[in-house]
C-alpha cells in the first residue's frame, strides 16, 4: 500500500484555476493529439467514482468519417428544430452561436452507459437507478479536467438524437448513450463561457476565486 | 480579460494522483470543517460545465437533526429492502458493508436539479432533457475533488427514498434530487475503493497512471 500524496495549497489554488478556465470547446485546432496523451487520459477514467463500483462508462473513440457524418447530420436536424423554438432577436442569436465542433475536432468519442452490466451487483442505486448514469458523468468530468491540464479542450455536444448515434456506431441495445465528445487543441482560451461571451445568457455572477484559509 | 494559466506537467501529475486517491468516504473524523473551506467549495461549484449554462445546481447545507434523521431513516429502509435482494454469502457480506457516514459527517448536503429554471433557455436539452441533471453531476464531481485537494472526503448516499428527502427538505416540487453528500475529514486515505477493499467487487483491472508524455 503507498502513502497518501500530499495536496498543499499551491496545488490546490492551481485546481481551482483549471476549474475557473475548463471551458466548453467549440472551435479546435486540426492538429491530431499524441496517442500517448489519448490513451493516458482514457486509463485514467477507469478511476473516476460510480456506484457500487459498477464502472458503466464504455467510450467509443470514433474516426470513421462516415459515422461521423451520420452524427453531424444528426445536429443539423437538431439545431434546425430548436432554433424553430426561439423567435426574433432570441433566434437571430441563436443561429449564430457555434454549438460544436463536430467538424473540426480532431478527436470524437461516444460515451455510453452500460445498464446490462452486472458490475457492481445493483449496490446503490435500487432507488436511485439513475446513479449509473451519473457515473459516466463523473468519469466525463474527471476526463474533462484532465484533458484541460496538458492543454487540450472538450466540447460536450447533446443536441443529438441519442437513438441516431446509436444506429451510427451500432452499439449494443443495453448502452444509453450519455454524450459525444469532441476533443482536440483548442484555438483560443477564455475564462468566460462561449455562451456569456455571445450574450446568450448572463448567468449567476461568478468571482474568480480566491485562496481559502 | 486575464492571461490564461499554465498548467504544466508536475501539475498534470498531481491531479492524476488526486483522481487516483479521491474515495468515497464513509468514515469521517468528527471535527467541524472551517466556514471558510465551506464556502470557497461552495462558490467553486458555480465554474461547472452546464448544458446553456443553466447552473441548475441548488445545494442546501443539511445542519438540523430532525431532518437529518429523517434521512437515516429513509436510508434504514432501503438498505433494509436491499439487503433482501441478495441471498447467502451475498447478503452477509452485504450486511457487513458500510455504506455511508450519515451518523458521523460532519457537513452534509443535499444537492438538487433545478427543473424550473429558466436559466440557459433550454438551449442543449431539447433531445436530451437529461442533461440538466448531468449538469449537477458535473458540479458535485468538481467539489469532490477540489475537497479532497484539501484533504476534504465527501461520500455520495444514493440508497435514499428521493422524495422522502424532498419532503423532509421541504424542496419546490420542481427539484429533483440528485445527490446526499456526506462531507467531512476522513479517518483514514485508501488508494483503493471501499467496495473493493471489502470484496463486494473486484473491478476491472486499473494500474496507478504514469506520466504521459
Amino acid at each position: 500500500m503507498s502513502t497518501p500524496p500530499i495536496f498543499d495549497e499551491a496545488f490546490a489554488g492551481k485546481l481551482d484555476e483549471l476549474i475557473a478556465w475548463r471551458r466548453d470547446v467549440r472551435r479546435f485546432r486540426p492538429e491530431p493529439l499524441p496517442e500517448e496523451s489519448i490513451a493516458h487520459l482514457l486509463a485514467l477514467t477507469e478511476f473516476s467514482p460510480s456506484v457500487g463500483h459498477s464502472q458503466p462508462w464504455r467510450w467509443i473513440r470514433v474516426r470513421d468519417e462516415a459515422r461521423r457524418q451520420a452524427v453531424r447530420e444528426s445536429f443539423a436536424r437538431c439545431n434546425a428544430e430548436a432554433l424553430d423554438d426561439y423567435q426574433g432577436e432570441q433566434a437571430a442569436l441563436y443561429a449564430r452561436l457555434k454549438l460544436e465542433g463536430l467538424r473540426d475536432a480532431p478527436e470524437q468519442f461516444a460515451v455510453f452507459c452500460d445498464h446490462g452490466t452486472g458490475q457492481g451487483h445493483g449496490l446503490g442505486r435500487r432507488t436511485m437507478p439513475e446513479m449509473l448514469d451519473y457515473s459516466v458523468v463523473t468519469a466525463i468530468t474527471q476526463f474533462w479536467l484532465a484533458a484541460r491540464a496538458r492543454g487540450i479542450g472538450v466540447g460536450w455536444v447533446s443536441i443529438l438524437e441519442p437513438e441516431a448515434v446509436s444506429a451510427a456506431l451500432d452499439t449494443p441495445p443495453d448502452w444509453k448513450l450519455i454524450a459525444w465528445l469532441c476533443v482536440g487543441y483548442p484555438q483560443e482560451e477564455h475564462a468566460d463561457p462561449e455562451l456569456i461571451r455571445h450574450g446568450w445568457e448572463v448567468g449567476r455572477g461568478r468571482e474568480t476565486p480566491t485562496p481559502d484559509g
